[in-house]
This record gives structure tokens, C-alpha cells and sequence, in this order.
């Protein structure tokens, strides 16, 4: 769809959401990128529900990114904490010309420093912890910050990555890649949103969130 | 969510697309059920875009399964003549309690013998070649015939797999998941479908498929 080809790194770690990486994969890799899964050794690396992805580079040999990917999940508090996963984080985000954080990535990239005092958006459960790191948390589904995008809650990854394919190519790439995967959402129900959703599973979903503050 | 856990298989083969696993997986494991990516041999195997994926099991080893899932991609094309595969999705799908084709893993279902004579769709550009394997191909986003639930292209599996949920277990375990991956779809631009993409996109995509009738 172009004659430029780009490098696309998602960043991978223990415990990610499969959907946080591979929606934006399936996206992204329609443009004819260079799609590479990146993680701190080339082993397997296991999302939360024990799904296997392969790892094309370690972070030591990764190439120069035109677009970083951070996608989020369960695993993410623990790579809060992982100062490998945060300074390569840091330091790919202000050379790649496109950063992309879906889902809990985002409070990776505020881990960062990489949307300080910036507009973005996480997971509906986690928007007060990602104003908590020192964003200007919007609880939008696809949020714009210069040369940085945010989605939601891990489906969003989706919906994001088709808004950085229009900015990146043109309107017609984001439309042909829809069409191409068929991206005519019909949720069997309107519960998708906590806005929507009825309060009593909102509050169960909170409280079993590993954002949740609790009593004491 | 439930005190009966069942074991879901998902058939994975070279040349599979990223998201027709993924989108299921996402949804289906959250009902904490046993999930398995089920293959040839338990070698890593690479979608059509190159995201490498490492099996649970082989076809000989997996167990008894209460849902197949059979996801498509251009490797579908190679997959409907090899007998392995077609073989295997025919007996899991013979003893399944239910089963979930999507995208043009339905024509692997269809090859199969699993949906002969009955209504069942795929990707909106493989619907003629459902109708000539046998299947009563309806356009529609999910189709149930019985047990059997199918999607259309690529990102549908996520909404046929939310409707498994609600089959399989309630309405508000469907609720619940669909709020945790906070599936409230903000696409882009209103091409996800050919009915309402513009008529050069969805030609170009026509003439580019793999099941484009070239003259001649």
C-alpha cells in the first residue's frame, strides 16, 4: 500500500493481554511493515492466559523503531517494576516516530515518562492510576497526543491502531485494512462500556481489579 | 465464573491469521476454561504474518473437547487438502458439545462435512466459495446452526466467541467479558463492510482475494 517500509515493534513481557498485542499486529502488518515482537531474551514469552508468542528480537538487538508498540495486561504491574522493560520503553519511544500504548501499556509509557502532562487513555479500570503516574487522563477510546496514540481497554488496540494506520498512510490504507478484516463490530450486548454496563457488574469488575483500592 | 471448567481447542496451521485465534482465545479464556492451541506437531507455527505461536499439544495427544474452534487465513487455502487437518476437525467436531468457525475456517469446517446443508457464514469474500462447498452460506455477522456457531472475517471472531460465552454460560458472563475487554467498538471509518465501503475498495480487495474467479 506504500513503498515505504517501516519497522513496527510491539514490546512483549510475562503476563500480557494476547488481544493488547495481536490486534494491532493483524492492523499493522497489512500496511507491509516489519512486524517484530520484541522482549528481554528471544525465548517464548506466556500472556496471561498462558498463550505463547515467540519473540523475533531481544531488546539489545532490536533496530531502529518508526512506530513502538506497548500493549498492557495482568503482567503489566510487574514490568512496572522492571527496569529493562522501562528504559528500553523510554528510550525507543523518543526515537520512534509513532508510539502506540493500548490498554494498561499505557501506564508503561507513564511509567516511562512518556506521556507526562499528555492527553492519553488506558483501561476503563485503570484511568485514575494513569492520572496517579502524571498523565491527563481521557477516558476516550482512542486518545491523540502529538505523535502518540492510546487506546482503551484491550480490545481498543484494534480501533487504535486502524486511527495510527490512517495518520501513517492515508485514509484509504485505515479503510481497505477495515474492510480487509471485516471490522463491523456487532457486540452481542451494550455492556462494553462501564457507562453502559449495569452498575452491579461494573462494581464486581472493580472489585476484583487489581487497580482497586482497598479499605485500610 | 462457573464451577465446570471445559476444555477448548483451537486448531492452529501455518499461514493462520493472528487475530482469528486471538480474538476467540481473549474472549474464551476469560471464562476460565482450559485452553489449548492444537496443531500438527507442537513445533512453533507461523500466521500468514508471522506471528510465531507454540501448540499445547498435537492432534494425537489433544484430550476430548467440550469446544473446537477453527480459525482461518490465507493458510486455509493449503489447509483444505491436507487431510490431517480436515480429518481431525471432522471427529473433534463430531464429539464437540459445540463448535466455532471463523472467518474462512468455516470453509475448513465446510471441507470437513461439518456444516453441509447448513446456514453458516465467513469472510464477506468467501462467501460464494461456502455456498460451493456446501454450506447454506448466510451473510450475516454470527450464524447459528445447533451447536455450531461461525463468524465472519478475521475480527468477528471476538463477536461469535461473546456469543458462545452467552450459549455456553449466561448472558451476564458474556456481559462481563465484553465489559473487561471493554469491547465498545469506535471504528474508524464505516468501511468494516462491503455493503457500505466504497465499491473501488471493495473491488480492489475482490481482485486481490484468493477467491477472485480470474477468466479464462
Amino acid at each position: 500500500m506504500t513503498t515505504e517500509k517501516l519497522t513496527i515493534g510491539i514490546v512483549i513481557f510475562p503476563g500480557f493481554a494476547g488481544l493488547d498485542v495481536v490486534g494491532p499486529h493483524e492492523v499493522l502488518a497489512r500496511t507491509g511493515s516489519r512486524m517484530l515482537l520484541m522482549a528481554r531474551t528471544t525465548e517464548a514469552v506466556a500472556s496471561n492466559d498462558r498463550l505463547l508468542l515467540i519473540p523475533d528480537v531481544d531488546f539489545d538487538h532490536a533496530p531502529p523503531l518508526d512506530v513502538l508498540v506497548v500493549p498492557g495486561g495482568p503482567g503489566q504491574t510487574a514490568a512496572m517494576d522492571d527496569s529493562t522493560i522501562i528504559s528500553f520503553i523510554r528510550e525507543r519511544a523518543a526515537s520512534a516516530r509513532y508510539v502506540l500504548g493500548v490498554c494498561t501499556g499505557t501506564l508503561l509509557l507513564a511509567q516511562a515518562g512518556v506521556v507526562t502532562g499528555r492527553r492519553a487513555t488506558t483501561h476503563w479500570l485503570a484511568q485514575q492510576e494513569l492520572a496517579r503516574l502524571g498523565a491527563l487522563a481521557v477516558p476516550d477510546r482512542v486518545v491523540w497526543s502529538d505523535n502518540i496514540v492510546t487506546g482503551a481497554g484491550v480490545s481498543a488496540g484494534i480501533d487504535a491502531a486502524l486511527a495510527l494506520v490512517e495518520r501513517l498512510f492515508s485514509r484509504e490504507a485505515c479503510e481497505l485494512i477495515q474492510l480487509a478484516i471485516e471490522y463491523d463490530p456487532q457486540p452481542p450486548t451494550d455492556a462494553g462500556h462501564p457507562s453502559r454496563a449495569r452498575p452491579e457488574l461494573v462494581d464486581k469488575l472493580k472489585r476484583g481489579s487489581r487497580f482497586h483500592e482497598r479499605p485500610g
